[in-house]
């Protein structure tokens, strides 16, 4: 697994563009979903500046068979831009630039590694924002963003990131700079490689460059907080409301078990019972829609429904689902929250998959927390385990790897917004069926024949590499 | 050019599935934006009737290294279903089912050879539509519409076909059947196999299903017009409205020369002078958004502006723009129109781009109609030219040729919405690069390693086929 990387060296690169410092290898050999490596590391850390950097790491790798694996922030849950092969861990975020504003376009262009709220931050004086960063976008990058098709809480209304990349400059592996896409709208103009190029987790080039589409930041914002008597009722208010129509920019569930760990970490009085989050965005009629969404969580038998146009307020109702995952983290010693993927799937399944993970909870005697963005059938699951009993280790494997197998079985996906990564290649066979998969390796093999970029991510495989990732601990 | 294609008779085919026939190998020889094929005919006509028809087909084809071109409606613009290298023309008409029909998630399977308008009707009584259908919708196909990423007066509100398209099934050249996508409004598991076939034009797979998503139809819908003293000022005003982000349906833009066309085809009082025709979709608000767009015209000189509820007369107010395709055909007896394709370019850049037209046509004393989906940027544009004098035909052609470099060189492209077929594909470089082409031939190569898809469309080629194309007559 080691690879020589002495060449890099040779390459036009200043002293701190390079490091076979211990310390850096290390810290580029996880990510949020990994605590451990599984003993593989990369053999170099380079620190790109530029397009012809990239260019030239990646022609100087390929001519060697040395594997690059992209790497920004880290924040991945699936291994994405752990080296699983070691060689090059290529980090990207030196490459933070703004490259471009065209307001007038709502388009900015910007470098891999900048941090997606700085996006947002550059453009807020004009009114606009990029609306489809994830609830890790304070900390995580455009460039991890694009490489696994992220979404976030208001997906629901606006889209994923794929929806809001007008274009890109890339590197391919043989070292090509190749420009995708274009600044008008829309384009019926040659293959779609900026759509190929988005979600490919860097498997078939390094992205250098992004033309990004803004919106506008809507007139009217409110805030407000359901809770539920049973988890039941919430999934299914949620279906309808989505399968009305209901205009709301964020639509999140959280289960009584998630709810109870906030709560304990909070303190306040809420009930450890089911809630849902709301965000509404309007420019016209918001009244009408909080009223609409209201008329349908009664029929489901919401207990509280609350909402605030104030600010302050509106922070306070979503207190519990903003420091959920701290909550979780410190609920009970002993148990650890194994794999913090999501499945997502048609909204009208919606109640089916939440259904499905309580039951399987309930038949292996575990603890399953769920939340998401469930406006868009997204369902994020842990069974909580003590990862020192291997019985109930298994256990926990075998209900998320079910759940997983049931979202497929619905139509769904075993990830909707994390990608494949390493955690997740045995499903992209059953999901897609051997054809397709068939097929995405054909594109793999046409853009990099040798597989320098990011090897051992996104295609099963039968050698090692399936049983690297680790759950966090 | 000719292929025996002898070997289709021993395939498990109905004897109304195949035809050697002339008449039917010369009504599959054109599309709307050729009279003439160049001379080159399919060597037979091929019906499919189901996903296993289509597979034998190109298995048998590509064995034999016979080209195969996919066909349905020939509403086409740009050459892209028209046989370029003889061999089959795969005629997907027969292939019109409604497969699967799920209202509750807003998804809808079927086959590639359905009317788009019969999609539309079929989910009416569900308050559902299709939003992105073309001008074309009532009698082109919804494969055609994918094979070009295809889009219309509405894509400046819902987007185009690639944004309403979850996923396919589709035949490889070499018979292999692969599903892409999911039922799921959002995946981030592996390559975006989807977006790759959507306008790639039949050239990587043959469509035989596809999952589409629908929208509800808005409670509020309003039509108007407004009329304009310069096409600069009509230009300019629809930029702004779009850069307000003003919450338009449709915003077309007919120049004062279409606007006599029309005039002088329908009767009528109407001014030769440029036009906006608009409509408002909305649940809420739909007063304050006619009022703000009013407010942005009339900062523009607009000299009337109306606007109305009811059915009828927002017909009336539409009917100068549904009129002018027949209109143009009628203008001049001896005067035919260059090429019917579009450019698209930021909307920042349109009113550039319309002065661009217009000035390139007083420079070659050319009448140069102009009108669009201006919301999107994007523009018609035809020079009329007596196609028996040369030299009008080459300056015809300049102008042509001119304002496609315009828009490219304002980072616009080619071909909004009609694909790059035959017509375009000298522009596909100048517009992506180098770098990109080679790209999208690699991907081309993984696929359709032998060439059976659609030869000689899309890509630029030093061989024959760069002038089969031919303008109208």
């Amino acid at each position: 697994m080691t690879h020589d990387c002495s060449f890099l060296e040779d390459l036009d690169l200043a002293d701190d563009q390079l490091s076979f410092a211990e310390g850096r290898r290390d810290s580029h050999a996880t990510d949020f979903g990994t605590e451990q490596s599984g003993g593989v590391f990369p053999d170099a850390v380079v620190y790109p500046e530029r397009t012809a950097d990239v260019s030239a790491i990646l022609e100087a790798a390929t001519e060697r068979g040395v594997p690059v694996t992209p790497y920004a922030a880290g924040t991945g849950l699936e291994g994405n831009a752990v080296p699983a092969r070691g060689g090059i861990s290529l980090d990207l975020t030196r490459m933070d630039d703004i490259v471009d504003y065209r307001p007038d376009d709502f388009q900015i262009d910007v470098g891999p590694g900048i941090i997606g709220s700085a996006v947002d931050e550059h453009v807020a004086p004009d009114g606009l924002f990029f609306p489809p960063l994830p609830s890790s976008g304070d900390i995580s990058t455009i460039g991890g963003m694009i490489a696994t098709d992220a979404s976030g809480m208001q997906t629901v209304r606006y889209g994923e990131v794929a929806d809001w990349v007008l274009g890109l400059e890339a590197v391919l592996a043989d070292g090509t700079v190749v420009e995708t896409g274009s600044r008008a709208s829309k384009t019926s103009s040659g293959y779609n490689l900026t759509d190929l190029l988005v979600g490919s987790e860097g498997t078939l080039a390094v992205v250098t460059e992004a033309t990004l589409e803004l919106s506008g930041r809507p007139e009217q914002i409110r805030g407000g907080r359901a809770i539920f008597e049973t988890l039941e009722d919430a999934a299914e208010a949620i279906s309808e409301a989505v399968r009305t129509e209901v205009d709301v920019a964020k639509i999140e569930l959280v289960d009584g078990l998630s709810a109870r760990m906030a709560n304990r970490y909070l303190g306040g009085d809420l009930p450890d019972a089911p809630m849902v989050f709301l965000e509404f965005h309007a420019n016209h009629g918001i009244a009408t829609e909080i009223d609409l969404c209201r008329t349908i969580f009664e029929g489901h038998g919401v207990r509280q429904f609350e909402v605030s146009a104030d600010e302050t307020a509106m922070a306070d109702l979503w207190e519990a689902r903003r420091e959920l995952a701290y909550a979780m983290r410190n609920y009970e010693p002993e148990l650890e929250p194994l794999h913090p993927g999501d499945v997502t799937v048609p909204i009208s399944s919606y109640p089916e998959i939440v259904r499905e993970v309580k039951r399987l909870a309930d038949e292996h005697d575990l603890l399953v927390p769920c939340y998401g963005h469930a406006g868009d059938g997204n369902l994020h699951y842990s069974p909580l385990v003590d990862l020192d009993d291997p019985d109930q280790l298994e256990r926990g494997e075998r209900v998320y790897r079910e759940v997983v197998e049931r979202a497929i079985e619905m139509g769904g996906t075993a990830t909707g917004e994390h990608g494949i990564g390493q955690g997740k290649r045995k499903y992209l066979e059953p999901e897609h069926g051997a054809g397709a998969v068939d097929a995405m390796r054909s594109v793999k093999h046409a853009l990099d024949p040798t597989g320098t970029l990011n090897p051992g991510k996104l295609f099963p495989e039968t050698e090692a590499g399936e049983d690297v990732r680790r759950p966090r601990r």
